[in-house]
């Protein structure tokens, strides 16, 4: 470490290692990097080379940093720049200075270490390297190690124990005043499983507390929080969030706003571009939001198919067991919902297409979809069933009175009222239906290329943008018929949607209807 | 995949795709960067973030590369910049026109997945995995999550052995003459063991084929191509070592330039911040890069000790082991040999100082480091005895005969010579003696701490900076008697590796001489 002694201050009383910045608006997502000249004074006398770990300080504000070198072109002498992602922890403004030096060594490594060569992981250091994680410490390279060392079945449960307390621990937790905190999780995978705006307002309406937080699609064409934010704002501080379910008993906003379980947006970050499956962080990973939501009692609704998350029931026997133990470890309860994953739910992809099926649900219009609103019926009366006054047996009936009646629309309408103000989904510009190639029965729908296909066509970023599913399996189609709308808000994105349609086989697909 | 279709062109006729580059003049390392305008129309319409993986194209080449996104500062519409690694490979110049499309799977993340879930892997899925990686198509999260998966003991022999055949198969192989050729190598740790560039010229005086490919320092002060550049031009390519060695029968070049086991550079880039040590992985690293310099017997000098790199001899005996079995499934003859690695050898630490040892060795000073030279020829002695002309018991004494005549000296000339010219090495232009705090016997000495001394110091970017250990374990000192001297070529690097030994405790451990 560099304390600044008396031989590290210039004859001009600066401190040696002191840069001025210039702003280059970088992005590299959350990644902090420091953007020095390769023939800067520091680099040469503190050795710093490219991905040399630094520590960054400004004003009483500091955070370590990966190195990259740039030339002249970019930085003057004796300036520096930042990733926008440091820029802005450092509060940073174009002039400032900052004082760079070698980045102290992060103690929890050893036991990320240990992890990788096969040792267990206790509770204080699971709470150290998450802890490390939050404050930025570790680079892209460490997040992988650590994702990587507890993927498979590399953790057992009293390390998924740990590492889930540990994720509550480093973020804020929130508190209700009723004792029994209802919550509801769906293990992802399935197209348009929307059921989080019917839950919430049936379950608030029957008087429970259930203050929901959703995040937004990490791969898929939509989380619940972008559908959500078609009808009403979803990115509430943890005041404003607090003050919608004192009113209303629910909400549905937007969880990183709230600051829940930052570790876990962290390691979510890294786990996407690898694409590893990992039982024992996905339990951490949904139950830390849990815990730190404040929530006591929670249904999963975990869909099992072969184009799903979860492929088969084993797994899914595993996976519920596993959430079981580790909820009850923390003090949560939990139900397991196992539900048919073979196709999606209601017929929009993306979050206009979405939240259209939900208030027509919502609305009791007859054509609603019958399927999204089946599951969430479901979901919700499993959800009521954990109040002492509903004895088993009697949710789902409950649920469906509170839709059927009406109160569940009033509910839904005042809580977006409540979170800034409701408004209608708006429509795609576009639209192109993709026709049968032959006639016959729908046998089986790929849920991850219809994804992929409403992702090109623009959805989320593009909230109209998306697939309107006409063909559940069972359905008998001509040739010719379309099987599905692409709805883009630009043509060359409608014409990407359909590049990718194009070139695949059995997106859906037919059989012979004997 | 985007395929350019009748869709995909704009009215302008260019894919709409395009971008023109800009040089932005930004080092990553290694990785391949495209920084895009985050409103720019590719982003929008085939959907890119940052951190997606994108095929970037461009006259005939193309690769994989990480998006950042940068703001208006740096780019104007319809520009892109590429980090300078992506810059070379492409060979780009400013307003080139390159062509941005999703990047194609890479098919052999299923195996790496395979391996992170336990399973083992064969021949054909580490060549693919390395054939891969030596594309670039793995970014850093995912070459981190191989290191890691593979780490500890998580390769058995079979899969070493097939990481080792991997590594060789997607490099380039050297061939020699004659029937037998001899190598060396050292398994790291122990600061100024620098014995290569006396090993060497011993073998090529005996009329062996010695074709030694050093590495550069990574984590340590000086690597053998550091020093040996102090005294001669390492960086020759393939043709220029080849005329070498048959002129001399031996060389000390920097391997890297000759483009041997490409995919051993790109894993240690990302081994090294990660500090993870694997065995199997560390043996794959030797051995593939003997095996591709074209080498049939190898000595391999392993140095045991607290604060070496092996530090039992159990550790030892199962690293050799393993050395061995490997070395024979893929016809390397393996020699071990277990030396003392409780302190540095020579005196010297850091390219200039342990160039000077090596020199004052081969030119017979009265005073010079009588350990390294004992290593040394034993290493050499041991190489020997490979030929079928040297019986067994009687290499030492070659070696030492070999030495002592002159002919070591005349070879080390002649190969430095032909290597493109010998000098004498620096002399630091700052030196500054570290004093013994009490009176005692030297204990105790901690080469990681020393080693990172002579790093502050300068080593090895400065040549003639480093670490001049006068105190060997056993020596007795007085108060006030310098135990080494740091020497660098600029007052602030003096004053930082200063900063950092007064802040040590027993770097030099000295006890009462009783």
């Amino acid at each position: 470490m560099t304390i600044p002694s008396p031989a590290a201050t210039s004859h001009a009383g600066a401190p040696r290692n002191s840069l001025t910045l210039r702003h280059l608006g970088i992005h590299t997502y959350r990644e902090k990097v420091l953007f020095m000249r390769s023939d800067c004074h520091i680099c040469r006398s503190v050795g710093l080379t490219v991905q040399s770990r630094v520590l960054v300080a400004l004003a009483g504000r500091s955070l370590v940093a990966t190195v990259n070198m740039v030339g002249a072109e970019l930085l003057g002498n004796g300036e520096a720049g930042l990733s926008e992602a440091a820029w802005d922890v450092l509060e940073a403004r174009p002039g400032d200075t900052i004082v760079v030096s070698h980045a102290p060594p992060i103690e929890s490594l050893s036991h990320l270490r240990a992890k990788v060569y096969g040792h267990r992981l206790d509770d204080d250091a699971m709470r150290e390297i998450m802890a490390d994680i939050v404050a930025g410490q570790y680079s892209d390279l460490h997040l992988a190690a650590f994702v990587t060392a507890c993927a498979g079945d590399r953790l057992d449960t009293s390390e998924v124990v740990a590492l889930t307390r540990a994720m509550i621990d480093v973020g804020t937790r929130l508190t209700w005043p009723p004792s029994t905190v209802m919550d509801k999780h769906c293990v992802g995978g399935l197209p348009g499983n929307r059921t989080t705006l019917l839950v919430v307002p049936i379950v608030a309406a029957a008087g429970l507390t259930i203050p929901k937080t959703s995040s937004r699609a990490i791969t898929s064409p939509a989380g619940t929080a972008d559908t959500m934010e078609v009808l009403a704002p979803v990115a509430l501080d943890r005041e404003a969030m607090q003050r919608v379910v004192e009113r209303e008993g629910g909400c549905i906003v937007w969880g990183a706003s709230v600051g829940l379980s930052p570790a876990d947006d962290v390691l979510i970050s890294v786990e996407r571009p690898l694409d590893l499956d990992s039982e024992g962080q996905l339990v951490a990973s949904v139950l830390s939001k849990k815990a730190a939501a404040g929530s006591t009692h929670v249904v999963i609704d975990m869909p099992v198919g072969p184009t799903a998350k979860v492929r088969s029931s084993e797994a899914a026997a595993r996976l519920g067991a596993e959430l079981q133990k580790v909820g009850h470890a923390i003090g949560i309860e939990v139900r397991v919902l196992v539900t048919d994953g073979s196709q999606p739910v209601g017929r929009g992809i993306g979050p206009a297409l979405e939240a259209r099926d939900v208030l027509a649900i919502l609305r009791r219009e007859p054509d609603a979809a019958s399927d999204l609103r089946a599951r969430a019926l479901q979901i919700a009366g499993s959800i009521l069933e954990f109040s002492a006054e509903v004895p088993p047996g009697t949710g789902l009936a409950l649920a469906t009175r509170i839709l059927d009646d009406g109160s569940a629309l009033e509910k839904f309408v005042a809580i977006c009222a409540s979170q800034g103000g409701m408004r209608e989904p708006p429509h795609a510009a576009h639209r192109r239906p993709f026709a049968a190639a032959r006639s016959g029965r729908v046998a089986q729908v790929d849920n991850r290329r219809l994804a992929r296909a409403a992702k090109l066509a623009g959805a989320p970023q593009a909230p109209a943008a998306g697939i309107d599913f006409l063909a559940p399996i069972g359905t008998i189609v001509e040739h010719g018929q379309p099987l599905f709308v692409v709805h883009a808000q630009a043509p060359g994105e409608l014409a990407y949607a359909f590049d990718y349609l194009d070139a695949q086989q059995d997106v859906v697909k037919l059989e012979d209807a004997a």
